[in-house]
């Protein structure tokens, strides 16, 4: 493996890490995406088994301990300790921080950026910001105020992230819709529950983000049992992405699989479009070394970037990072044996997917963490 | 290979077997979902050429042997002597039979028991039970007369099977139709033809099966020229498999092909969800190695199942089988290879795959076969 | 490599080559299908890494010379020298030529074939042949010019090509349109712009292409940013192919990256069906290796023929070629050492797809080109 495999990455897209000590049945239901774990154990599982082999070591166990042990050292050390360990060894230099979801208490950016030692950047969820303003502004208000606490909102953030994918899927119109289609869309939307699914109102949140100059982040693919994955296909973007292209604001499709090849092909032909394959990397285990090989069938390396989406678990950034890094190692070392690119070569082009892409895009480097 | 690469599996989809000599234009049709054999051959395909590779020795043949000397051999020794020779040798100790398709006399679950010396069980075809009601009711009454039929008809098996992927696709509605609904839809498929193909009814037969408690089967992905590919996507049941999941009905995805990644997030994602990867087994040859390899990027190893949807030929039992020993003790051996698990993890994975899970969610081992 | 690797490729599916020489954004502008090549370079992805390895030593470079230094060697050697090394390098015999996209003055199919020392056919482009008649006659009367148009173009054709995909997605309905259909769309077409994007149409043109008995090229999968990529899935096409296939006209699906599994299906289940993975093989650089496996795991080795879609740069077809050549071999020479088919059968295999099923389908040896 290069030496580049020990350089730190950059997670341009993660979440906080919850703050309690975990029972074996909470443990698995943050491990995957799964609704229940009755009936049968995650450990049983790529993910599972690559914690076994991966995440043993770093709680003093030796590699490959039964799950039931691992469950247990766990709770012996206490969730401070084990987030300690895994956030150190996970070697990242900075995070981009999604800050919309906290279902319970979770580490907030700063201490993120304490355990890894590094800096920690802020995602600004688009539909958090515009749900604060649920009942609180009239609907001909509506635009007007979501604007200013946007703004307000990503005064110091380097995105925002947009969950159309979860409330009305990814086949959205193109066009930025008139204030009178959104202040209808917020009449309809006051009037039933907080929670906002309206493609009316999805788009214009994307737009309003447009108007920011910020990278955007879409959820694609992979999610929980509460997604309509037929509806999370990349290629509903299209219109979309045609209509944003000119801007310049880049374009974050994140996860991606099943249809990262999809998502591939869209960072080849968009200008502003970036993939990576954050949340299956940890998912697939050792596997992960393929899904990153067809992703970058056509994506440039230019436009492949690193992420978790880790939630809960610190865990999920060790195991990311780690089968990351063997896989982008396993993929580049290949083309080198082959003969597909030069050492040298694989070098750089990893240097930009570890760090050198979230840098860029993200604007990190001059921004104050 | 370890050691489990011999132990017997268990078929959990299959069908009987046809009860005559075949011509080569017969056999051929036989090998493939082609619609025709006429332009090309078969078996210069990858299911042709494991038909050379793996059958030929069975029947006394040279490994790769030609296409022509093996269809003469197989009419040389008849059709009984080549059933008895592939069943015995395909290392199965059960067989989930789904006794709904019978185009020509096939063998019968107790026929194909005997030949393998092993158990046999059925499985009930939903449609079939229906159509066997077409005009024999009155519309008011075909409910009632469907829920009697079905709790007789399945007195005896083990799971039930839906083709609503060959009738009106997988994108059907969550809620059970009421009884007024069903009512109205039998009135309009009375007035047509006997094929069954409504959707609200395709719904009532499962709702009708989930009371039932069996195991549902369900058609998905690869099949003939009749089936609508595009509507034969697992994603489309994602309403439906949330409606059903809090009953705890197992729901099993066949074939899936090359819909197996997402049918493997199903199987994460919903507690009461697992797939197969039968029929492209066999089509697939030696690539079906890396289509159990992607199955399980998110399927639990607890989840997955082995079935070879062989009909009319046994060489497809044979092959299937021993196509699928050798893709699992290929994935399985890699991963201990890559230290990814330990052989006695593999052991236990396999068993599993093998034949536990089988007997697990059909309960075959307290049943009477 | 077995020594059929060497034996020269019909390429079924081409076009011509730009007639100036290129500055570097130029030439990264044809070499992928992106819109714009700001930001990043087609450099560092694939196709460009394979160019550097690949094309460099064809223009007396190092193998994997830097990419400025590239594109100032082709410029010192002209376009004209360029394409003459490129194009006898590649071992092209035959060249089946899409005439009907010319953007700018590109190399006719003589030029092309005086420059592989060999043969180049013509494929007529439906759409083509419709907007030249546009406003020209009237509505009534277009059903009857475009049949008499079609059948003078095609007079020394060997194929005509659809791009529904890039106007109106595949999701066709499979009737023959009526004349009164047919003239009514004509209507509402010559009231508007001349880019013809109508269903009725499209439907017509490929019903006319039928009559007419040439194989029918379909666009499907893997395009620019223009195409609508989620209706260029060939699985929409299936109720227009089952209503082609009785009359035995052979379909070519073209390209189909990422849905090539989907076009490997279809190619076993329908006849007169065949597939290719162009454009996408020199996009892939050496994965294309994983895209011809994939295909070929359904389709049978009759029906997948080779073809580079170069357009305007010389290297497309060379690298095309070459990386189908290498693929080809990787994929055969596995199966030969995995004992899954022995040289022999891989030998008539390899000819199959380098050329003996384009001259079939296309009757390409009793043509006169």
């Amino acid at each position: 493996m290069a030496d580049w495999a020990d350089l730190r990455l950059v997670d341009h897209h993660c979440h906080g890490l919850v703050q309690r000590d975990l029972a074996r049945d909470d443990f698995e239901t943050l491990l995957t995406e799964a609704s229940t774990v009755v009936g049968f154990s995650a450990f049983d599982s790529r993910v599972g088994l690559a914690v076994r082999r991966w995440c043993a070591p770093v709680l003093d166990l030796p590699v490959h301990a039964p799950a039931a042990g691992y469950v247990a050292r766990r709770a012996e050390l206490g969730f401070a300790e084990v987030d300690r360990r895994f956030m150190a060894a996970a070697g990242l230099s900075a995070l981009c921080v999604d800050t919309g979801y906290v279902p319970e208490p979770i580490s907030s950016p700063d201490a993120l950026a304490a355990l890894i030692d590094g800096s920690a950047y802020e995602i600004v969820r688009l539909e958090q910001v515009a749900e604060e303003l649920f009942g609180s502004v009239d609907a001909a208000g509506f635009a007007d105020a979501f604007q200013s606490a946007l703004a307000r909102r990503t005064a110091d953030a380097v995105g925002v992230k947009s969950i159309a994918a979860y409330r009305v899927g990814l086949d959205l119109a193109p066009e930025r819709p008139s204030r009178d289609e959104v202040t209808r869309a917020v009449w309809r939307w006051f009037s039933g529950s907080r929670r906002l699914a309206d493609p009316v109102l999805q788009r214009f949140l994307i737009w309003c983000a447009v108007d920011r100059g910020l990278p955007i982040q879409f959820h694609v693919g992979i999610g929980d049992s509460d997604v309509d994955m037929k509806s999370g296909n990349p290629l509903l973007l299209m219109p979309l992405l045609r209509a944003i292209e000119p801007t310049g604001v880049p374009v974050m499709l994140l996860h991606n699989y099943p249809f990262h090849r999809e998502a591939g092909y869209l960072a080849q032909v968009f200008g502003n479009v970036y993939v990576d394959v954050g949340l299956a990397t940890h998912n697939l285990g050792d596997r992960s070394r393929v899904l990153i090989e067809e992703t970058l069938e056509l994506a440039p390396f230019g436009k492949f970037l690193f992420s978790s989406d880790a939630f809960g678990l610190p865990e999920l950034y060790y195991l990311s990072a780690t089968l990351f890094r063997r896989g982008m190692a396993a993929v580049l070392d290949a083309g080198v044996a082959e003969d597909s690119w030069r050492a040298a070569d694989a070098d750089r082009l990893a240097q930009m997917v570890f760090s050198g892409n979230a840098e860029r895009v993200y604007r990190l480097l001059g921004h104050t963490a």
